[in-house]
């Protein structure tokens, strides 16, 4: 029975995020504590993968994935999940909201809801918890009269949805990865995403360079940050989402441009996308990056290549 | 007096950073309980400006700074500081560390210090404040035995250095944004940073038009980061810190053409660089971005271009 | 009464571009002998303008005009013409096909029209005029039997046309320049062309940051044309036609940028493009360059970078 | 024995830029009239290469030579020759300069010693020549008095050298390029140049677009032409001349990138460079591109991205 890690405790967004993937069917879900954990645990092998949230978190900390991915040994990401973030205030049953006296939850899920806790129990202590889901508990055991929390967590520690979908901003989704060793790259679906992080010379124009041996192949940029390079003072590991799989021609030759165009490159992954329009993983085949050529006009360009380096001009 | 809003409680690195900026002689420093607490009172004019952490903070969402600086209405950055961060194991009088059964800290300070902690107070409970100043205050209360925080912290509440430099990984920084409603830009240094949030088009190319409008006019990239639209799937602000001012010319041309470019650019300030050969504030006079242009390089293309337009080719 | 100098002799399709430009119109129009000659007139001042070929010419050496145009003192295009080229047998009256032993033109008419010559007049001589106009005017006097030229020459010497339209690529055309010393530019039309010459330093990249300066700005490139540098070996002029005029802000912009950048650049004038969709002079007002910003653009961004200096955000 | 067409007659600057290349020895020289015979012959299998003026000609038109060369079937560049243009004025023997009453040359060599020829012939009459070979051939059969001519010519038909070095601008050169059928390419030197021609979309930002192709890889251009494609209004071949050979990675990829981006992409030849510091041919091994990637570069970014593949990252 495969073995897979996530952040934890159990009734987190992130064993919610692990649950919506098909590699959770029949395996043994691990909570562990902290994202530092659920990675040293794929990396040592006491686990064949693990789920940890990388962008727009509620409770984790996504730079210290960001941080984490980059370190030794080499990390991928398989799979991406995206997930609806919903905060119900959970309570133990017969609880009103009159009587909630202290209110506990994780603090990035208490800042995304502090509009409402400022409105509804102005007069309520807030404290903090190291997850959505450990406040949860702590409210189940009766430590505290209520929590901001997945409605995943009301279930898991039988307690009531006393009110649903309190967050300031409703419609908040985080993107969650699942990560594992280096392996056989999941199959192109034509419809995937490519993460890469790169560090280059600080100096004016790197950083243009770098994305134009993406653009001039038609590749198509979702996501770009900048990490400090731990103990090397201004510089920086640029992390990147790109539309496109490692094993399609154009962003094979881009990988391949990055590494020589870099200081260091590091692939982290081509995986099918999350969300609209994504093909079901096997359900396709290697299809087109749009943009300046697919597969196709790949594999026409090396022909006439061919034919001009043997003195053959059609 | 100045009032200066900080991200409290007192004796947290905030504080710290705000003290080390020449605004504080003589100011009212005034905590507030999260980053957005700290923006809400400039805004509101019950201070004159704020202090936030803004890039690898220890105790700070500073996903939620960004966030919140492109929020209306508008403020703008006027001075940044670095500070070393360094964690101390801090008791009361008389605490040796085989006493330390309970320890507590910020999130993100416990995460900085895990691997120390992990070896030499195996055994202790590790528990959550909401600062690491607060963690301190609770060692003082006697609610906890031993608090990370800074050693400014310390002082404040009367507490022992029991362990100094503690972080797993010596030497990180942390840069804060004194913050202020628009008014007269800092005057020019001749080593300023700019600040820009930016959004564009979802199509590819996009980013990489924007950055070619810094590049072509000899603007350095200092920092990227791109941040979700809140309620907008799949768009972003990008988040762009550059070297020069407002006030010299290739910045202002490159500002004036990501505003004719972006769908929406906001102007987060100009202020000078901390750090390693910053000129000290009022001491310098504009000088020249390195690159395409200085200030006498524009004022000399102005010059042709208006003898182009009367006729008049020299 | 305006004096004109055009490459001539009389009834070239120099004569024939100039005759068709409102300047025309009741000017003196004065034949040179060569394009040299033409510009030398000009900048003398012994007339008021030129008409030179400047692209695809069939009788003009067109690289000396670009080589002509960047010499001192400066001249400026203040119109094009563009001229269907069309090639006429052109001998006296009573002479027919058979009757030719001897055929003049141009060498350039004849690398034209050889494909004709070589299937309809396989036996007779070919022989080099230094024009087509001159090679009628042999004709007229006796000297040969056909000449290969423009109808107008048959018109100008009495001449009749035996064959019409013997080009071997019909459908050829020629822009011709109206070249005048340095003065007010002729009025944007919204549908303008710009000439500059520039010369980069000798290293990679740098004609790709010259084009970047003008795309950037959303400025097309028409033609483009390197020019070695009399006597530095290895150097170059770039000849640039681009859409837009030097009184918009997007070409002024690009201009000043260009004179930054640049080792050397040379204004060589702002004139309404011929052909297709051309307003008619004096008809239009400044219009939009297309693309990245028109001038509606340029003047919201300008008072935006105003805004953003005085420090007030609106 | 190989047998080698070049631009006629005999004694012109093209047959001394053929006899200063190896493959003219042992070779039988054929001279043609005109460059388009020359392309004609190669391309009828009549000769085995041929010689053509390519840059800053003095007899030839070269735009012909570049419009020639796209033509169909295929032809490449297999080597070029720089060859110094040296004017002379070549006379029968006994004729002083006194007695020189007519002058004859190529419109190009005119139009190069027009000033030597204005101050120190002003009463004679210049007569134009199909080529300055023929020229000096007129002269030694009495019709004129003295050719402008090379002093080869003058060895050719037993004239004197009268003045020699009379060229307004002394130190110019011309490009010869010696044409074949395609063919094994010639083995890379270290020191090689690559032509190629392209037609784009007639769109803006095309030109840059594919500039950025050969920029991204560290391929350096030495020459740039935009040719107008015959009976097509309004769009263009563009000539370009790079540092490199299609046998190295970097420009094989680059060349693949223009086969998939332009409408249509002609490959004219990789050859060793003449001039300063070529390496002499046969002599060097393929040797790296200055820039991005030497072919080390590339191996190494192609073995990494085969494990990147494969799924085993290092």
């Amino acid at each position: 029975m495969p073995r897979l890690a996530f952040l934890g405790p159990r009734a987190t967004f992130t064993e919610q995020a692990l649950r919506s993937l098909p590699e959770s069917a029949g395996a043994e879900l691990v909570p562990c504590a902290g994202t530092p954990a659920v990675l040293a645990a794929v990396r040592t092998g006491s686990v064949d993968a693990g789920c940890v949230p990388i962008e727009n978190s509620v409770e984790g900390a996504v730079p210290a994935v960001l941080d984490g991915l980059v370190a030794d040994p080499p990390l991928v990401i398989v799979r991406e999940a995206v997930v609806a973030v919903r905060f119900a205030v959970l309570v133990r049953p017969g609880t009103a909201l009159a009587d909630v006296k202290t209110v506990a939850s994780h603090p990035h899920a208490i800042a995304q809801t502090r509009g409402w806790l400022a409105e509804r129990l102005p007069d309520a202590d807030v404290l903090l918890s190291t997850s959505t889901a450990e406040a949860a508990a702590q409210v189940a055991r009766g430590e505290f009269d209520a929590a901001v929390a997945a409605p995943l967590a009301g279930e898991e520690h039988r307690l009531d949805v006393l009110v649903d979908d309190i967050a300031d901003n409703p419609g908040a989704v985080t993107r969650f990865a699942l990560v594992a060793p280096p392996g056989p790259l999941p199959a192109p679906t034509g419809h995937d995403r490519t993460t890469i992080a790169a560090t280059t010379q600080n100096r004016p124009g790197a950083l243009l360079g770098l994305l134009t041996e993406l653009a001039v192949r038609g590749i198509d940029l979702t996501r770009i940050e900048s990490r400090p390079i731990k103990n090397r003072h201004a510089e920086y590991w640029f992390h990147l989402d790109c539309t496109g799989h490692a094993a399609e021609p154009a962003m094979g030759e881009a990988l391949a441009a990055l590494h020589r165009r870099c200081d260091f490159v590091r692939f982290l992954g081509s995986y099918p996308r999350a969300g609209n329009g994504a093909a079901q993983p096997g359900a396709g085949t290697a299809t087109p990056v749009v943009g300046v050529g697919d597969a196709a006009d790949f594999a026409a360009a090396d022909e006439w290549l061919a034919g001009v380096r043997a003195g053959s001009l059609a």
